[in-house]
């Protein structure tokens, strides 16, 4: 209880935020008062991906946000209140195994990165968030209650993202060197950018790339769109327009505004259904700051209760 | 060149064909006169999914074929002249480590298994073939030249495949459930077959499962269709119209005729276009056998080459 009661008083109490995703792992540091110390990044903590890789990086970015804050001489990892929100942890069997983890912080808050994202970007009030990065996923947070949309993975659901995109971008470049339908600007931008020539190199090359490899060919879609490509244009539409469905379903669950994030959002964005455009609002906040409201959140629930038991 | 006149003499020489696909490798022994002695089955022999297995399922089910054929006592592998038909190896770096592999035959002859299960089908004449089992693929041999239409692999490319059927059936069905498309009759169709309710455990069991699991979803799409739902029979349409697509450029290069062969070909073949079914005929024979017409016919072209330098 003296413990709880320091705790209580003790206005130094520092928050680590975690966002991490199939890609990177962003940390940032944040004291009692709110203000941003430090920042670090490290690469790929999806647990679906590998438990060991997702909480190495997890740890390399909180000791790179230490440094980042200047305060390694000062602080340990078990000094910190830690929110982490990952990617891949909506799956109960990897929210046990990662909620298991025998963590090195003073205490862990494991959500997932959907709820992190929209409690950064409406600043830990209700909303919704459509994330359209490597994949594509719409959640709502809503009186208390969440609701996910898609995000299901490659190479069955993330309709819309990057990987999604250069996937179906593949295909329509293998059907075209087949002569089953007619070349277009995507599919010389395509070939250039994997440097090869025939549909055997492609393969050899595509084969068994996970989700990160086929995001990196979104941009021959965007570009070729630029160029008016027809089966570009189709591509992005069909995907835009499951975006808009997304945005469609989230609404029925009364979020005050659904805000888009992630890196392709502001190339779908304009391609969205014209009843969607007056529903978007800017994220006000990012991911891992939305983990700092998450971990504040839950800290202070878990001292007033324990301060309350103690009266 | 004793040896040489030896085998030219030799009546009794024993082939081998071998046709080995991702999920099985089949083995026939015939003699020299065209008698089938034995056949042999063994596990996937695919080298795209590992040099080992694949080598490991030739020699097992080779084995088993000269168990089946009571040859084991009289003849080891090193007696049979091979020819050895297999997926994967069109890409020009597994045929070379295939083609380097040190095998425990007599000789060996290595192709792809599109090239062996052509010359099965028309019997060592000219003629395309079209491929639906787990995969899809187009295939002509037209004045020894050869041409190959998708088979890009899962899940870019084998449209109309058992795996792609499967896969569109999941894509739709998350769909369904996450409310984006109605539900259909597909979607109680998978959910019984997966033994599953929602979609976080939908993507618990598929994430991560190769060709061969998708496939074992196709008779869903089959059975959805038979009830008349428009979703499925969208999605079998949309295969269907693939392989007519494929039999179109097949016949560009002038074969004979067509043979559909594989696990779904009766299945599919009702809905290829009405331009495509006079084009098509019953395979006169399986792709092992083809294996053994292309182990007969390289093993005449050596032997005779022996000869003439010898004269």
């Amino acid at each position: 209880m003296q413990n709880t009661n320091e705790a209580m008083r003790n206005k130094t109490q520092y928050f680590l935020g975690i966002d991490g995703g199939g890609t990177k792992c962003k940390a940032i540091i944040v004291s009692q008062d709110k203000q941003v110390l430090g920042t670090g990044i490290a690469g790929p903590a999806n647990p679906l991906h590998g438990f060991e890789q997702a909480t190495a990086s997890i740890v390399k970015s909180a000791h790179s946000a230490l440094n980042d804050a200047g305060l390694s001489d000062q602080l340990s990892l078990n000094d910190l209140v830690a929110g982490v929100g990952l990617a891949g942890v909506s799956l109960p069997t990897l929210f046990e195994q990662m909620n298991h983890w025998q963590h090195p912080f003073k205490q862990m808050f494991l959500a997932t990165d959907l709820f992190i994202a929209c409690l950064g970007a409406h600043q830990g009030e209700d909303g919704a968030v459509i994330i359209t990065g490597t994949g594509s996923c719409g959640y709502s947070y809503v009186n208390q209650q969440s609701h996910s949309i898609g995000g299901h993975g490659f190479s069955y659901g993330d309709i819309g993202s990057g990987a999604w995109l250069g996937l179906e971008a593949c295909k329509n470049v293998l059907l075209s060197l087949d002569g089953i339908i007619d070349k277009s600007a995507l599919t010389p931008l395509l070939l250039r950018h994997l440097n090869i020539e025939t549909a055997s190199e492609m393969v050899e090359v595509i084969a068994h790339k996970p989700a990160t490899f086929f995001a990196q060919m979104a941009w021959c879609v965007f570009r070729a769109v630029e160029q008016n490509d027809p089966l570009a244009i189709s591509i992005l539409t069909q995907g835009a327009d499951y975006i808009s469905n997304v945005a469609r379903q989230l609404w029925k669950t009364n979020p005050p505004s659904i805000s888009l994030i992630g890196g392709l959002s502001d190339l779908i964005k304009p391609w969205l259904a014209d009843d969607i455009q007056p529903l978007l609002t800017e994220p006000k906040a990012s991911p891992e700051c939305g983990a700092i409201v998450f971990a504040q959140q839950q800290w202070m629930h878990i001292n007033t209760e324990f301060y309350e038991r103690s009266l």
